[in-house]
């Protein structure tokens, strides 16, 4: 009764206690997937460069490949006349060489051939049959990238943790990489539960409710970066849950199991956490939200959600989206997001618990949104919530808060 | 000629030009998909409620299902006795009435018998066998959420360009919905050009260098809402550039087509596009990415994008991806997301030209990446980009600057 009793936890404590049993007992896994399906992914290893990048000294204009110093003294006035011995189209080669008194006409991007020291620009030579007049001097090296001057084989070019975004794949598709080692989603399973869950597509007889926890506490779960799936519904009795979780837990990391507007969940949930691994939260001092229960099944976590689809969803943000998240591999410093705005009404709450009140906003203003927790409508315009802290009584109109986003 | 002259556009003109081109030539559809597997799409219609919701006088507490007037005068030290005539579960249904003292069990989310009027908590009651003490007074409906007190039948519940989030696709399973319209991500293919590409897991012959712009321009379309493809490499011949371009627009709303590093493509684009369709504009006057050509062919928009990676990523960002963003139906108010922060270094730029310049963001510190914009690293750590505008010759270290940051 006493144990029973510590089980229940204020907020900051449960959000520890959740963070933690991810960290203990999920470790992140990679997969390997092509670079040019890897948009959104997060990479899971240090990525060095493979080759010089240029892999050749280039040419960066249109022009004529030259020994520098057969430039030297070339003015409009009085051009340096040489011999143009081939043309080199970007992505051709040739046997040909750079010698004095020679230059082959090149083109952007293509490999400076041998003993080629600089590109005069086309805009700067005259071109005759069979000859060049060049109307300027070069300097060494000038339009030319030199090989590995962009990156030297073996350098860090991307981190783990990095987010792949076009650029960074480009930079991967540059060094020919064609597969890359991200973090592998974690699998979470979704069950809702509750003898008046009807789902979609079915008749709604008297009494029925259609049920909206799991595909949405799914897709929330997907918005954090899981490969999540729905597993369908489970009657509140024990036998039904203890095979439902036995069952789901073969194949998902995490297991978010929400009650029907019953109370019944929650007892049975916990009976099957305490015979099958261990409790380690039964109850946060929360509204709306109280009866969350969090425990672990040989490594895996297995979490109880209000099956009030508000208090599921704010308790899912709440709790679970920021160690899921960073589970993905999403940013080690990952926090949840949130913005600041002022309060146009008055919002009283019951001291002794964390409230969690819906708003919506609008530009600086946060507009609290006043409806009983079983009032799923109001999630048609709600962009995130408040917390009123555990001891305040009353947040003023035009008071300052700070809002956590909704995904 | 002096039509050719006109069709070099300055920055803001060619924004326009392009926008005006996606309006009038492509129209946002609609495809119908799974509510289940909506996450981050779009809404392509007004969605109005089915039903009353709850769809009927739903129980808000356990306890005692009564007629309001059986409780009146209770109290602890007086309760009022009632037979209690059955138990009701969420989900389950009953036959019998609640009648003057006569009573009904029930349980949080069951339907209200008939005639009952209101729920006295289980707190305030005291169970007898076959019996029931009700230890406070209830009014009407109290404890009780009415039929439709959440939502009516006919009530516009969501907005076409709603954002599908949790709560939303929530709001759409309680109603019974299975599928919903949303916009289609529209079709962008993505060729590149060039003698000297290779694709990724080839031998790199001498000269040769590796495919970006097909992999990273098609991840930064998806990051824009497109369903984008590769459609692979053409050289940059009439011909092929032809075939290439009218095989590909029988697929794709929108084909971005890149050069190699030489100049080629842009002239032979130019001349497809004039045989095919309209060029509406060729060349911009920003730097890099002159060489930017747009044309209309039926009805489809054909870009053909510079050759260097970083150039066709910041002209892909700069032109590209607010139109096809909008017409992948996000937000018809939709900006580039933009940042503001202080230049760390002196930056150049050359008079008479728009120049984008590659930045890395560092809080408020905003650090220029001066490479030439063939360096395919920048972009390891490239964040966005800042616009200098024609007449700046120099932006000054301290100077605050609004990056455009990429996806």
């Amino acid at each position: 009764m006493g144990t029973e009793f510590l089980k229940i936890k204020e907020c900051d404590e449960a959000i520890d206690i959740i963070q933690d049993l991810f960290d203990k007992n999920l470790t992140a896994e990679s997969e390997e997937i092509a670079v040019t399906e890897s948009y959104g992914r997060i990479l899971f290893e240090d990525v060095y460069s493979r080759m010089d990048f240029p892999p050749f000294d280039k040419a960066l204009k249109d022009g004529f490949a030259i020994l520098a110093e057969d430039s030297f003294g070339a003015s409009e006035e009085s051009p340096n006349t040489l011999e143009v011995i081939d043309f080199l189209e970007a992505g051709s080669i040739t046997d040909k060489k750079v010698e004095k008194g020679k230059c082959i006409e090149i083109s952007t991007g293509a490999a400076m051939p041998e003993g080629a020291e600089a590109v005069v620009m086309v805009e700067y030579a005259e071109k005759l049959d069979g000859k060049v007049n060049l109307l300027t001097t070069a300097t060494p090296s000038q339009d030319v990238a030199k090989k590995g001057s962009d990156i030297e084989e073996g350098n860090l070019i991307l981190k783990k943790g990095d987010f792949l975004n076009p650029g960074k794949i480009g930079v991967l598709l540059s060094q020919g990489f064609e597969t890359i080692e991200v973090y592998k989603k974690p699998t979470v399973g979704v069950v809702s539960s509750g003898n008046e869950i009807t789902l979609q597509g079915e008749d709604l007889p008297f009494g029925k409710i259609y049920d909206v926890n799991g595909g949405m506490i799914k897709n929330d779960a997907i918005s954090c970066g899981a490969d999540a799936k729905f597993l369908g519904v489970m009657r509140d009795n024990y036998d039904e849950v203890k095979e439902k979780i036995t069952e789901s837990l073969k194949d998902v990391d995490v297991l978010l199991c929400s009650g029907g507007t019953s109370a019944g969940l929650g007892d049975v949930l916990k009976h099957v956490l305490d015979e099958l691994g261990e409790v380690y939260i039964h109850g946060i001092s929360v509204q709306p939200g109280k009866p969350t229960i969090v425990g672990v099944i040989d490594g895996k976590i297995v979490i109880g959600l209000p099956g009030n689809p508000v208090s599921a969803l704010m308790i899912f943000n709440a709790f679970v989206a920021e160690p899921l998240t960073k589970l993905a591999g999403i940013d080690k410093d990952f926090e949840l997001e949130t913005i600041k705005g002022k309060i146009t009404k008055r919002i009283h709450s019951q001291v002794g618990r964390m409230q969690y009140q819906l708003v919506k906003v609008d530009g600086e203003n946060i507009q609290p949104i006043f409806k009983d927790s079983g009032a799923i409508f109001s999630l048609s315009t709600a962009d995130g919530y408040v917390k009123i802290p555990k001891l305040v009584e009353l947040v003023d109109e035009g008071e300052e808060v700070e809002v956590y986003l909704f995904n």
